[in-house]
């Protein structure tokens, strides 16, 4: 049962409310030795931190990450693993802990503020709770960890369209993705996206996004047929992020209008006789294995639903009224879904490669150096 | 873990190859009282059989299904499920069990052949072995018996895209789905699609599509959020079926174009009261938890990978090659696969049901007091 | 997978080393409007207090919980879960990180240094690290969350045996246990306890012991045959705890000396018609399965591996060596094991209740109809 | 959720009723390129039979095995495994389908028939339905498979007591085992068991036994702390068995009467500077993790429920009666407890292997050999 959980051989549990004390996570199965420092979880924090443009909430929080267990020092610096729980807890800052109860009862249109109130008879009305994008935090740490399980391979996340505006993939610089507040991976677009967002958010609205993660240098053979693919593990991990709608495999809704001789990727032999794809429709996973091309996962984001437009909607009592949302709100949740679509990506990596080879992966002779 | 297994409350285990001797599924955690009939499971089985129209591969399986266990005959006719694992088992009988040993040494581009050979060393190289799609044959029987688990609910698939012909949304009609080999909900796309895959299927080659699944009856409140959302458990279950890469909740990637005020669905009060939403961009689904709206869920479908045309490959003695895949198969493997997103979607669905009797012990009734 | 993670639908995941930052747990799953305080959770982690007589550890750990998420204050006093994870932390005070290197090479007999080396190839060093019984103040902690799960079920503890002494069942009295140091249900034992255990300890040496925890008012019907049977995951949640090394349910291994009709529990009809039985040699479970009669598990306690006199050993540099262990540490771990049996049977029970929930709906109530 | 699933890595889900038409199971995880032949399975089977000498049931069932699936031929001859889900079906035989009708309603004393009832409302009342120990078929064909996986270990049962009357453990051969009926390790103590036996066979009564279970050659590092403990993993896979009562690992519940310095397993290095223990109390395990010693696992099974005896009990219609159990039965069934114990430590060991180093255990290289 997954309630919390993400995960099999390498799972991390969330815990946390918007408003609440802290939030964070205990990633489980770490294998013994890998290193890290906590510097390297903070920066990844930091990539996804609100406050940083004026295109993200306003909301200001340090989201300074705490290691409570599951590593000792390393002798030369850092941390490493033992392989037990590592917790990972961050304070919640700057929740204005007003009174909410006034809006407590209209259920905001596109919010989980309905279901959550069908489902549990109550809940943790500030903020959004449970179901606010504040969770996504404690993934980012998670992920942080997760890439040094794989040091050989490379995530990257770009934002490739916000509304109707894509980027132009002729002029995809990875360089560029951290010049800008969009993690826009095409110079060109961001003036663009600055005039479309800044109108969004005058108007007081909001506007949905396109988001593309690449893993490179992922070794073959990951992912387990049939219920443990990993492009189904892939797709549940994205579309577990808050207002994601759609995901995708490398070509994805593109191979609906395909040939099956335009989709097929064509193999030769490259360097030192080792077999290479001609083209990468797969996005990199063929049967649900891996087959060592760059792995290519694109998902949809929704709309910010907290817009100052007055919508129709109903209250807990039964009652027809209207809702805006006033408050710090991101005009395009789609940007800082970056971060955490990579740390997804980091994070199912690192766990089918311990489903693929174990925890330990092999057995530590005695006597042994540390 | 989920090498084989599907579902956690409700969950089922396929098992068996292409060409081996037998294939089918153990379906566990089937609540005690359900009632259902052999020829329950044998008419969902009947709508995925090959063979039954010159659209589909010409493989003859009957797909005779045996219950051999979990149930006991009910004294008014048919069986009842007594809470114990329910088996079902698909002897294979058109298996043609010729020499593969010709083609068993190159990778078909598109197939899971290389990706197999990768991570297992070796691999049941008859006709996809494991990786092939009659492993889907034992997902439908489990789900024939979810469907017995909500009987509340209905679950209807359609084909609503093959290549670049789209059905007209405006002539919906599901009782046309019956009525042609495509499971196309348009009468009028029909002649469309069967001009379009006869020339395909002379040609040698396939063609792609896009499957629609309508959920219609679904209680609120199913879902469970943050790693067990009914929408990521979904995409999962929808992205683990043969050849699919990508999968829509609702709007989809098209809520990447809109804005908050376009994606908002409004709510408004009805019958005796109870809540409902003017529009459904979210799919049925907020916040990971069903709002009582249709669940609607569409995955693209690859084309079929097997085609007449020479591929440049290798093989798996390192020698650059080419192949051609000669033999019965599906031009457009996105028909056949309606029955089994609509199977995949009962399962979830009597999964969640599960999950959440379980969790919460009934259904929060509306409205509610804290 | 469960490395450090307890139950499927009530499951706790826990964190935390002897001598690190802190120490917890994530509790997953309680269901929504069950009610508790901080109170509550203090109250059973300081029975499981160190340092509360000269017969435990002289360790001082004030214990003290914080609840970090996953509740709500009610509107009467007090907190209300909502449904989402409920993060529990406690800081270390008093650990005396002084240098453990110099012990850190020699692996204690009896204790985990050499397999967790063996396993991970380095550990946490610093007073036993992960494999400490300090793990299981979390436990406690969680299992105050499980009993406020089933209000109707009771479970008390106690110790019934300390080396070659047990106590007397003639003369059992539940209200003796919170009146002695020992949990221990007869007082004319008490002071023979007192003097075995001054004789042990002044000789630095240890001792083991039994305990024997039972649960009332347990409703027929909480267990999932074969696998998810009550027995067997009490018998798995005993033996986890630290220095156990056996389990037994009812009238465990002396039902081996039984013919089958010593051993059979007798049915007869009572209060209002319902059933009940004449004895209890089966523990309250039959086929895995509760059958409302007391559920009573004991377990064996080896004696505290931590003792004055020198053992033979060797170090991880692989030399012979001698060691002796120092430090303050219980000379029966086996006293207090009482709490932490009792938080595991309410975690079990906890959890099948859900699962039952889940599976089956609700109570079947008897007499009942086909 | 393990309802009728057992492990995590190394996982099999039974089937199948005591009377029904075929039981089995579908081993998933077991690591390519595992070699084994059918009658590897059949060997095993076979030493569980009923039927073969006048101290088991007379119950006929060749319990003949197939494999239906996750194999493909090896050209030495034998199957090897794929890593796919290997499918195993044994068919029912001589379940003498007649009317049990008339005792269908009242509860047999120590059977399950009284807690299926409560919990699932129906039952297959036949022969005990899914409560039967022929479910053990099953798991004895797992566990044949599992024991490929550790060519390298060595697992031996043996019975050691039955009723008051214990082997002498200072004659203990096992070479003895597979020369009687009882699997007695002590030529000694077989007429004193078969005199005792004829006894209470006569007497239509039943007697319980205590089973002992070594692994030898096991590697240290298995199990995983906390929740994974190896210890824990086989006091619940022994407590799942029929009728077992309790489970002990190494002195067990005779540590409880010992000092820290009897119980302490000392160590010294032997062979090539590897260390070993000069003792075994600990039965091969601390902090839940392999030494590297023999494990040693024992657990007690209650007599047979089923005697000609006459009991008080209660029926379905809430009446009052009693019942005295005819038919085939075996009056020691922990006899035939022996080679099912020896599977279950067999597929713990497999499981908690490929936890620590993964399903396939590195990476395969390109070009390779089958």
């Amino acid at each position: 049962m997954s309630f919390n959980t993400f995960g099999q051989m390498f799972r991390f549990t969330t815990f946390g409310e918007s408003h609440g004390v802290a939030l964070g996570c205990v990633v489980d199965g770490c294998p013994p030795g890998v290193r890290f420092t906590r510097d390297d979880i903070q920066a990844a924090l930091d990539r996804r931190r609100p406050g940083q443009s004026r295109f993200t909430t306003q909301r200001r929080e340090p989201d300074e990450v705490k290691v409570l267990s599951g590593v000792i020092d390393h002798p030369e610096g850092g941390l490493v693993a033992t392989g037990t729980p590592i917790a990972l807890l961050i304070e919640n800052v700057d929740q204005r802990s007003k009174d909410y109860a006034a809006i407590a009862g209209a259920y905001r249109p596109g919010h989980a503020d309905f279901t959550y109130d069908i489902k549990y008879g109550l809940r943790d009305h500030r903020g959004g709770g449970r179901s606010s994008a504040r969770e996504t935090a404690a993934r980012v740490a998670a992920g942080a960890v997760a890439a040094k399980v794989l040091p050989e391979a490379t995530v990257r996340g770009a934002l490739v369209q916000i509304g109707d505006i894509a980027v132009d993939r002729a002029r995809w610089d990875w360089n560029e993705v951290p010049n800008n507040a969009f993690f826009c991976p095409d110079a060109g677009t961001v003036p663009l996206w600055e005039a479309e967002l800044d109108r969004v958010r005058k108007a007081g609205s909001s506007i949905g996004a396109v988001v593309e993660v690449v893993a490179e240098g992922v070794p073959a053979g990951l992912g387990a047929p049939v219920y443990g693919k990993l492009d189904a593990d892939l797709a549940g991990a994205m579309m577990s992020i808050n207002a994601v709608k759609g995901v995708e495999i490398g070509d994805g809704f593109a191979t609906a209008r395909l040939t099956g001789e335009e989709n097929a990727d064509e193999m030769r032999l490259g360097n030192e006789g080792r077999p290479h794809f001609l083209s990468n429709h797969a996005g990199g996973i063929l049967g649900g294995i891996s087959t060592g091309a760059p792995v290519v996962v694109r998902f949809a984001v929704k709309p910010t639903s907290s817009i100052l437009t007055p919508r129709r909607t109903v209250d807990r009592l039964g009652q027809e009224t209207e809702i805006a949302t006033k408050g710090r709100h991101d005009p395009c949740v789609g940007i800082r879904a970056v971060p955490v679509g990579e740390a997804m990506m980091w994070c199912v990596l690192a766990d089918h490669l311990l489903r693929h080879r174990g925890q330990v992966g092999g057995f530590v002779r005695w006597p042994f150096e540390v």
